[in-house]
């Protein structure tokens, strides 16, 4: 028997391209013949039962809209055995049958846990740092780096202007990938990532110098948020080169914004796949992207596993960029 | 023993992300220890000896610009036995032992004679329109498609305050991919492809009056180049539906613009890959990204592959577009 | 005595900063102490009585978008002295005692009228044309301007890639303002208005060839729709110069996209006028810019100016771009 | 008699448009008549004889790039009265008779200095701070808001998302016109300048008390560079109003990028006025823009002009802000 009343919510950080996933849960839900629920702030809507139907309307006009219309919230009162339960008591008292939960690894736990407490869920990653070990990309992912080349794209203008370097710190949180893609989209001198420990010396002195030579006078060092660091960074590396260098953080501008087609795109196809597995009765999945495909794993299988960062690609970035 | 000296060059329609490439190739090039030569206008710099020696800042401060800093051109007087001897007897004058052609299917065909006259050809996948069947990616395709949503997401600004239909004609030559993804992009009420026949009925009447019904005010169509025909199908209709009905050819406003990361970084890659190739001394081959992997083919095989159309996209497009 | 309930309504063609002069109108009505209603679809809402109250929170988050969250239309039936009759007769029965009209000249005809029929009321200038007589500044301008460059610019990738000639044809109806500063900005080689007569010869192929022989390789020709017939243009120009030449017809796309702050802060301001005036019982009154100010004048003066197009900024223009 | 020799530099921290103002003084200086030479790095380039001869060719395909091709730099050695002497004696040495200065109020006083000293200088506003008290409107000005608002904008949507209150630093310096005009065009509940005394409880927390009774959850406070503190305030918001609150500084990304139309135009046209002004033989003069028109004052004159903040805009600014 299939599901008949499925909800859908967001959950942690905001991330572009969340209201293409929302969208395509309910109109795929809806057109399947399931009623869909919205829900409000994440798993706080849950307990709060801060819940309404949708219709095909509902989600009109959404989907070029950054942010997330269901709003979200991080829940630390779900987070508690007490928590998971009530949440589950009250999807049953309001017949909510099964959940698409859109975020990141800790929503994904949540999602986990209700449906140990008995509503199938299925989890969509929603997140710009790309740090979900199941999955090669993350809905919000291209947004956010796109966001951040530009930033960079019009600090290189005042940099070259000026001769400076500029020391500029992307998110990503633990995860190096934003840091590694956007340095390589701008052409920048050395790349920090959290994964790969670096010698201020070798990785960053000597590599400016060494294109100071072939002629180049301007510099940009792209560094992972977890990493970090960059006004001190910012400081040695003046005091080394004696090249006038500034630090900038870019900060949550890179969460927002009007999502890339490839979010829209990504978030409408992982949508559909969620509302289509808990339409054939699926639940505790995790929808992923692996070789370029949208498909799904178990979630207690896909929190299991471990990142690996691309350390091929971070060669190239740096050979490329000399 | 490995190439010494070799030469890229763009060719075919300018494609976003081109300058990546060419910077990738030269860079790798040259700290592989070769001599790269930058060859203008294509193949017809080959038969004009428009080619200079490139150095690490030759392509510095590139990779953000749209177009191509080699110039392009089509070059019929190349297509002809006569000229593909010329050009390879040129190539061997001037000391190039092997060339990254960046371009379309048409380009690699040149490469593949190129190759048969001596002279060790890599092709590298550059145009917007997608519509090569070796790769499931093309360098400025993302670019493309992202400045069409950034139209069309204008053109609904309109629609709407109107309570109109746009009929939006987006190129991709003979191929759909850029019709369908900016279509689920924008959330088009029906997308029209070459690869997929339609009912004018069916697929745009019925839909726009079931959508209607529903409370949507404002509709968009969005039609790929190799179906075309939109003052027509504007028209068509306004008459049949009695909604004002608009039509818009994007045109080559969507060649250009800065790219965008995913042109950048896939550029990059596919370019360091080629001069790798070379280096390795590899010719006949194109590089390609397969299962979201950058790899490579023999050219020969590449050229006789055929394409498949997403059809499940398609249908998920239409699903979640009510 | 002051008004007490007052209207907004945006008329004719949408425009990018309407929003913004709706949102400012409401709060500064509301803040005032008097009441506002929204009517949707321009006049036609006046007759259809299509009318509601708003609140503070009516206009929120919606200074960033496109577009007029009051839908827009044109009303052939309010245009008879029947329709303006029942209009002021709606408006009296639903004790509406002040309307905003924010459109272009047309919309102050009938605001004008319906002044005479015992409403008061005042024009805003909404256009993208810049074509009001009485006004330096119309809302939208600024945003249309700089979506046009923008489109023109990506055009300047391919066409400088492919040594080639653009003819780009812009909005602005009988109006060249938006041509000839569009023309600036992209730095044109030539710009066409419909204010001034051009020679073919002397104005196109002599300045092409001219700059030719310097050293240019890529030209853009910007066309006011006043001015129009760029497909005969571009096959003329190619004829004649032997450069390969493409028609361009932006289009649509440039009413759209979220405002520039030069149409928010004009939109935001001139609304804030248009209330008070109604605030402080003077109608018949449009809103202009004049000597770079916001100010305001009797509706049927300003209906009576002519425009004077800038000769001088025309004639610098064809100066720099050589 | 004319000046027959002219050069033209930027001085201080470049600003999206200087280009356009450099490409309308070689056009029109080369158009006249004049020899024009392009100066590296500002006043620097004086000293140090980094000058160039401009062609027409030299200034292609520059309007649309941020930054400054000529670069530029600040320079303590010409604010000597040795430097200004060495400098004036390079001039007359290379033949350089006359000076157009790009740059703010500190490059304009060394234009009357080095006026003084024999080579007349024409001084054009370009500084994205808007702080020249003789002119409305400075280049850069209009670029370095449109970033700020499509930075708010961004920041908007996670703002909204999770119910928050973002603080966010713009630039301007000591001058509140970029602070105003942002908060204005992004609909800020509270603007901090540094011309305006605040109240911490009044001014913020009591606006942001009062619209979330009128429904309102999320919040956006604008503070100007020369106000600064946002990390302390948004502290402070956080503990008085129980509103999760975030604090950016958006840095200086604001001073790059592709300049808007409106810093393009307004270059270009002082651009050809003060070339004008020098093939006229007038030196100690600065081109400003008076009541939305450009003309040109004695620099003396200029420099001893005391700036005034729009009250009336800025408390309109808070009238429609609730």
């Amino acid at each position: 028997m299939n599901t008949k009343t499925i909800a859908v919510l967001t959950s942690g950080g905001d991330a572009p391209g969340m209201n293409a996933a929302v969208r395509a849960v309910t109109r795929t839900g809806i057109s399947s013949g399931m009623r869909v629920m919205g829900v409000r702030r994440g798993y706080n809507g849950l307990l709060n039962r801060d819940v309404f139907e949708m219709n095909l309307r509902s989600v009109s006009d959404i989907i070029n809209d950054g942010g997330t219309a269901l709003f979200t919230a991080r829940s630390p009162e779900f987070n508690t055995p007490e928590g998971i339960q009530e949440a589950a008591d009250n999807c049953r008292d309001m017949g909510i049958e099964g959940v698409v939960v859109i975020g990141g690894d800790g929503s994904f736990r949540g999602a986990r846990d209700l449906t140990k407490a008995g509503i199938p869920c299925v989890g969509v990653p929603g997140t710009i740092d790309n740090d979900i070990a199941s999955s090669e990309y993350t809905i919000g992912f291209d947004t956010a780096m796109n966001t951040a080349v530009e930033m960079v794209d019009r600090l290189r203008d005042t940099t070259e202007s000026h001769d400076r370097c500029s020391v500029v710190e992307v998110m990503g949180r633990r995860c190096g990938d934003l840091a590694l893609q956007t340095g390589i989209a701008v052409g920048a001198t050395t790349i920090l990532v959290p994964e790969i420990p670096y010698d201020f010396q070798r990785d960053i002195v000597d590599r400016m110098m060494f294109t100071q030579k072939t002629g180049k006078k301007h510099f940009i060092i792209v560094v992972a948020e977890g990493v970090g660091g960059v006004d001190k960074l910012a400081k040695d590396i003046e005091a080394k080169t004696g090249i006038e260098t500034r630090a900038t953080v870019l900060g949550h501008v890179q969460r927002g914004g009007s999502p890339t087609l490839r979010d829209r795109v990504v978030g409408s196809v992982m949508g559909y796949y969620a509302a289509d597995l808990l339409y054939h009765g699926k639940g505790n999945r995790v929808v992923v992207m692996r070789g370029g495909k949208i498909t799904d794993l178990d979630i207690t299988e896909a929190l299991n596993m471990t990142r690996t960062f691309d350390k091929k690609l971070y060669d190239i970035a740096h050979r490329i960029s000399i």
